[in-house]
């Protein structure tokens, strides 16, 4: 809506059901892409690091996230959610990847200051061919707070609960090697149930989390302009989820990579200073064939206390006045997800 | 002029007309350079980020100015300015870039401590082909303050004003795509005198604009040493260059790349913690071929103060002791450089 | 010994002699590890930076040092000691690097607390080459300290106090152009005795040393987690050996690069905000071929204090208590080690 050439950018009154964007800008990942993502997170995932040139599932998500930040999310007060993400193709170094971004929903918010856009996302590589699809939905702040809403009903999409494990898109992996992993389990030792207390905190520095965003070329205000913010950049979401992806290799040393998200919720901010630390539950297991399976894992990635088997950590708290259950204030991520592991005995 | 081995380097009394080095040390720019420069920057200009391998013009500047540093300017007080930078051959993925350095000019100061080296320096690639030519000027300790002035004369090179446009080198363009930019402007849109405010503040920390000027092999001691300057490294005047012209991609979205820097003046130091915003002056408008145009602009790259429409803003101002025009003090760049940008119609 | 899964790690008591360990993660290395180097240290060395695609040797270490971390040294307490360090592979860009750790010695300490585990580490290019093979000795925490030593006698490896010159692995080395170098001194001009004082002082902010240590996938919490430290992160005792190295190119400029450490002892620990400062001392020279040297070097790093050759700096000074020679508590590195270099006359 503000029209001068230097600050134009979407408001929730300029989105419409059905409307496309082609994302900027086009990308091609290299193995500078790699070595920056070790560099950023520390990530030990062994099939990124070799020398057969797979790009990493999340630099793939960050790439395409990124490029729909211009377009969708400049004005976003909040990411509320994912659903039914799944990496269809693998990225392979020098691959070049475009976005584009459809509306499928919009639901004017009852306090007339800002609505809720749910996107359908899908990044291409260079043959058109889909690497990354996925839903989100992001509350963006209305041009005027007091304009008459013009969304006489919302429009809402249907979206799964969780995305089924035989939709889960599995390539011929590369001969697997658990000698190089460092691991000693696999898929058939993992508990429905079990909790996973990763070894490690991250202590997140101003410069990381900037660095990182800039990266992957998003262009949010709030990542970086400390008068805007008080002196306190918010991190951006995506970097934790990072961190605490390379986090969780202590103790699931033999994945192969992750296949989808469920469902995803950026439970409280992080700001510079904060140390991260993550906990892993399993929810789910499927087998896939005779070498590979699919663990369904909820991460936890929380900031400033480091959990334990020692003492219990309630991820959710009812709120003393409300009685309504809220995340404990000190969970920063809660991300439902399938991760792709090896079998013991592998065919 | 200080000849232990580890130290080494050139004070005001080194320097003759005429003499020429060949800069340490020669350098490949590879895809790692090209993210690199996104990680530290955000610049998302599409032909510089996508599966052809150019090298953004910037990381050319960078590398041939760092290049010079160890010779020209380790005891350089102040960088005056630019004249006639022109970019005169792409660089692709796999140049290996080698810089040498003329001197053109020198003038010492009336104080006696000082005096002005002005420089012709040219980047060259494997083939010998110049692909950035330049000249600058800058302030140079003298190594004794009370030595006797041994230039009886200044030499100062007659410079041009700026570089015509007929002079910009421009080479045949990929196929350019507007869809992917996410910009609506093009070359007719822009009117002489318009002022562009852009989007977007961005905060200098410590590891950014160190890590920058150590990618560019820049060695120059008040970037890097707390003690030498009091807690306070100066960041290198490049990397506000780089986040302005980032920063100026909103709005100037079907840009080709900068093709010649007209005049330039570090007007103000920036240190860590800054917030850096930019805005733009048209000054000249300049049609090359039926697909494609030049924009003469200013640059104006500010600190820790986001100018816009609603409040005006003087670039210079009046000093109420000296009456002397000089820079407003929230000025760190002021920038006269053209832009290839692509046209409506483009043929 | 602690078994739940996602805190799996070795103690002293985890060793014995003779164990051979497969470390995580083999990882290629690229142009992307060539510049992001650069960019955390500055280095200039001309062989490392040019388009042949040869990789830094302290790239190499790092990565094969950070490959032991996590199933050697995550529950060290120090780092003692390095021997018989020997460079015998060039590694070029797109060599797999993989790593194997034996132990071949351990003696628990006297207070029962801690003991020391001698390692021999060797990283092997993707053809099975050792590229890199050295000794080194970590204190690593016992798991119970009150637990009965298991070791009745200590198992000590006999190590060299240093590699003799004519064990220096030499590989034809590129045709070497002193013209690009920026330096006029070769091996003639050393002397034995010779202390050299280098440029530049480096300050350590929390984000370079992070991402380096992150970089080479080096997991030791101490380097990351801001809780476990009271907020002191514990830099990687390889990011000082890295600075020092890229300062004392300024005097050693014609080097080819490092060839052996004798030996090295990281004598005090670095924090962020340190400013760190080397100086050389020459200890041997060695003729290799007629156009090739070796020169035997004490690098010594020190931080937050410039030293320089109008005040005496004791690398060692007697404790006034108990009369022990100790470091001076500005040092941080001394490390021995042979450099290759150009001689004048090159054949």
């Amino acid at each position: 809506m503000i029209r001068q050439k230097g600050s134009v950018q979407n408001f929730f009154e300029d989105f419409h059901v059905g409307q496309v964007f082609d994302c900027p800008t086009p990308r091609v990942l290299s193995d500078a892409d790699r070595v920056a993502y070790i560099q950023h997170t520390g990530d030990r995932t062994p099939r990124f690091c070799n020398a057969q040139g797979l790009v990493h599932p999340l630099i793939v998500f960050h790439t395409v996230l990124g490029q729909t930040v211009r377009q969708i999310s400049l004005n976003a007060k909040a990411n509320l959610g994912y659903a039914e993400m799944r990496w269809r193709t693998p990225v392979h170094v020098g691959d070049e990847i475009h976005t584009t971004a459809r509306i499928v929903g919009l639901k004017e918010n009852s306090n007339r200051e800002t609505g809720i856009v749910y996107v359908k996302t899908a990044g291409l590589n260079q043959q058109g061919e889909i690497v990354l699809e996925f839903f989100r939905w992001v509350m963006v702040k209305k041009y005027r707070e007091d304009a008459t809403p013009y969304l006489h009903e919302p429009i809402v999409p249907a979206l799964a609960p969780s995305v089924a494990a035989d939709q889960l898109v599995v390539h011929p992996p590369d001969p697997f090697d658990a000698h190089v992993t460092g691991g000693r389990f696999f898929f058939e030792d993992y508990s429905i149930g079990e909790r996973i207390f990763h070894l490690d905190g991250m202590t997140v520095n101003a410069s990381d989390h900037m660095s990182f965003a800039r990266l992957y070329q998003n262009s949010a205000m709030v990542h970086f302009d400390a008068l805007l913010t008080n002196g306190r950049p918010l991190v951006y979401g995506g970097f934790p989820l990072s961190i605490g992806y390379a986090q969780t290799f202590n103790g699931i040393e033999n994945r192969i990579g992750i296949a989808a998200v469920n469902a995803g919720t950026h439970a409280n901010p992080v700001f510079q200073g904060d140390v991260l630390f993550t906990f892993t539950d399993v929810l789910e297991k499927a087998e896939i064939s005779p070498a590979l399976a699919a663990l369904r894992l909820r991460m936890i990635v929380v900031k400033n206390v480091e959990p334990s088997a020692a003492e219990p950590f309630d991820i959710k708290k009812k709120d003393t006045n409300t009685l309504k259950e809220q995340y404990n204030e000190r969970v920063v991520l809660d991300l439902d997800y399938w991760e792709l592991i090896a079998r013991k005995d592998r065919g």
